[in-house]
């Protein structure tokens, strides 16, 4: 029996076509001191939807922050009273471990859930988030499954949240072994960058948020690029008039990616702000994490700027510049476990199992975003693994 | 101290206004015996996207339709096997208890997306959810959870799911006591509605499904609603060519309202799509489930019916007309719920707390959906207490 499927079916009746357009606003503050009473940020944008009575706050708090800023709840719980009539706080300030591992914990996000439900927080109510990336992902996904979607402001507090994760519609938790297997899209209710929380991280977690800025000036714009390039020292001695700049630039290209791409859901195949990711999320479950993101993005980046060298897009002057400005930030560009069971490549260790492992969480054929010049990306749907592992060699060498 | 929260603060950059804009487009088709060989529908479905590589499909089957159909899953089996250039099986289907128990097992959810992990689906590949409302609920949850979410197909076998819930944008399960606690807002791939699985649902069930249509006549077409209370003999008689004519119009109208309202995924305050539903979910829950969603709905529209004319909106005329329409198609419209603790406002058997609930989920000031006449919805945000229960003592003497 052949069938045609390109016929219409004599089973059917006329299928109805359904459009459905959703629009998101959000609002990215920058702000110093989110909490002193005087600094109206949070309360305006609590008040910016025009309802009047009080609402309800649930807020969790990254145990990080607290070994810096011992007062950070006391200071919250008393920016809540100080603006009564605006913010209620429904429950005590929930404080959660962060960093990756809090990832892979699930009981996290039902505690959260459950505090909601607890507190009687809806739809239009507010989870508050403060931390960095793996909690405000955490965290995200928390409230964005909560009630089909509460309310989340993020507030940043590292770079790399600052400047990238914190400000996008992504967030996700590790499951079955695999990075942000669980998630959803859900922009966020509003993002407040406030400075103060950068000046106590330690040294490498300031450094790994300049890797999504150096990833994002790689494919999108030559001349912030420049700028990373020639303030390379000012950032590595912890500039903070310089940082700021580079992540309210990093922001705003992760942000008009974000609107312009056509697919901010990434229902399609492409996405170009992933450069140098295949290689980061393998190396970051491969070294157990001892690499933090940012870390493992640097190498990604200078993995995949060698490659694109090596296949004869990216010029040699301007591949060695790429390399020069992450070591002048501070950057180590290789790590043992690059090569560890490199020639198996199914071997669950081996780094190339990270392209299949990339190509399944995106969905279709496989999409790396290489690099043609400083400045501007190019996709390509095949790789040669021989060239990669002469990639890997130079950066072993560097 | 006193902060005039209009003022630009002096503490902030210029913030960065987002706006994220995106675009979810799906089939409903309908058709009669899904899987037999020469029905090419599903395969058209799965082959719309371009993309040439049988795609992996990953099936979860609602263990009811097997004890009517026990063929089902060799059938599903076999189709895959005839268009094995377009689509792959990828496991063993899972076969799921259905009905609302179902939503209250998260380990379900789990369990599906350990499946789907196992299986190595990315978000090109394909679930199939095949069974009632309660089903496709749960397996939405969990596809579009994994991997930020897989493309859904869904496969209604029940006139409440083939006419409303699945053709609609939502998911969820039931956590903490609380119905749809958690859930995402994720329009489906395709939705297929197949008349088939239709006549070996029981009575209850066939007539269950006609109350969503009732519902949607009632607040949005009055001729549809004319042509329900005409056909209601024929409907309560299983007579199937009326029952096609309810469920394509009921699904069609339901579709313009998610498409039309402005607010598909309901951050504001406004769904009048919910009316009679705010009982309807408490009455469920208080019944242990023992009434079906349609069943409770038909007592939650009867109800705010009568509210509706006790208030002065619906006319007495028109209000018998509904009563007596929905007791043709065979609905009850009292059950000892109904007045159990009504008087204890803030017991959680009390009727009445369903209001509270149903805030909570919508989120904002209560919003409920009343009749101006039929075809015609109309909102309120107060309700009078004293009249509710009028209006419960006089279905209890209907």
């Amino acid at each position: 029996m052949v069938v045609d499927i390109k016929q219409k079916s004599k089973f059917n009746l006329q299928p109805i076509h359904q459009r459905v357009s959703v629009t998101f606003n959000y609002g990215v503050y920058f702000t110093k001191n989110l909490f002193e009473l005087k600094n109206p940020t949070l309360a305006q944008v609590i008040t910016a939807d025009g309802e009047t009575k009080p609402k309800k706050v649930v807020a969790i708090v990254d145990a990080g922050i607290l070994q810096h800023q011992p007062e950070l709840v006391k200071q919250l719980v008393a920016y809540t009273n100080f603006y009564a009539e605006i913010v209620a706080i429904a429950a005590e300030p929930m404080i959660i471990s962060g960093g990756e591992a809090a990832k892979n914990d699930r009981t996290l996000v039902d505690q959260i859930q459950q505090q909601i439900e607890a507190a009687g927080l809806c739809r239009h109510c507010y989870v508050l988030a403060i931390g960095g990336g793996a909690v405000l992902d955490l965290v995200g996904y928390a409230a964005a499954t909560a009630h089909r979607g509460i309310r989340l402001i993020r507030v940043p507090t590292t770079v790399l949240a600052q400047n990238d994760s914190g400000v996008g519609v992504k967030n996700g938790i590790n499951a079955f072994g695999k990075k942000n297997f669980l998630g959803t899209f859900a922009p966020p209710y509003a993002v407040i960058n406030d400075s103060a929380f950068l000046t106590s991280l330690d040294d490498r977690d300031w450094r790994s948020g300049i890797a999504e800025a150096v990833k994002v000036a790689l494919i999108k714009d030559a001349s912030f690029f420049d700028f990373i390039h020639s303030h390379s020292a000012a950032l590595a001695r912890r500039d903070m008039d310089t940082m700021q700049q580079v992540i309210y630039r990093c922001a705003q290209l992760h942000l008009e990616h974000i609107a312009n791409s056509g697919d901010p859901f990434e229902m399609g195949s492409s996405r170009p702000l992933d450069f140098g990711h295949w290689a980061a999320h393998k190396l970051e479950h491969l070294t157990n994490y001892r690499l933090r993101h940012g870390e493992a993005v640097a190498i990604g980046i200078a993995l995949d700027s060698t490659y694109s060298y090596l296949v004869g897009l990216l010029d040699c002057s301007q591949w060695q510049r790429i390399l020069s400005t992450l070591s002048a930030l501070g950057f180590t560009l290789y790590v043992p476990e690059l090569v560890e069971k490199l020639s198996q490549l199914e071997h669950p260790h081996c780094l190339f199992r990270g392209l299949t492992e990339f190509r399944e969480h995106l969905g279709g054929e496989l999409t790396l975003m290489l690099l043609q010049r400083i400045g501007k990306g190019v996709e390509v749907h095949e790789v040669d693994l021989f060239l990669y592992r002469q990639a890997i060699s130079l950066l072993q060498g560097f």
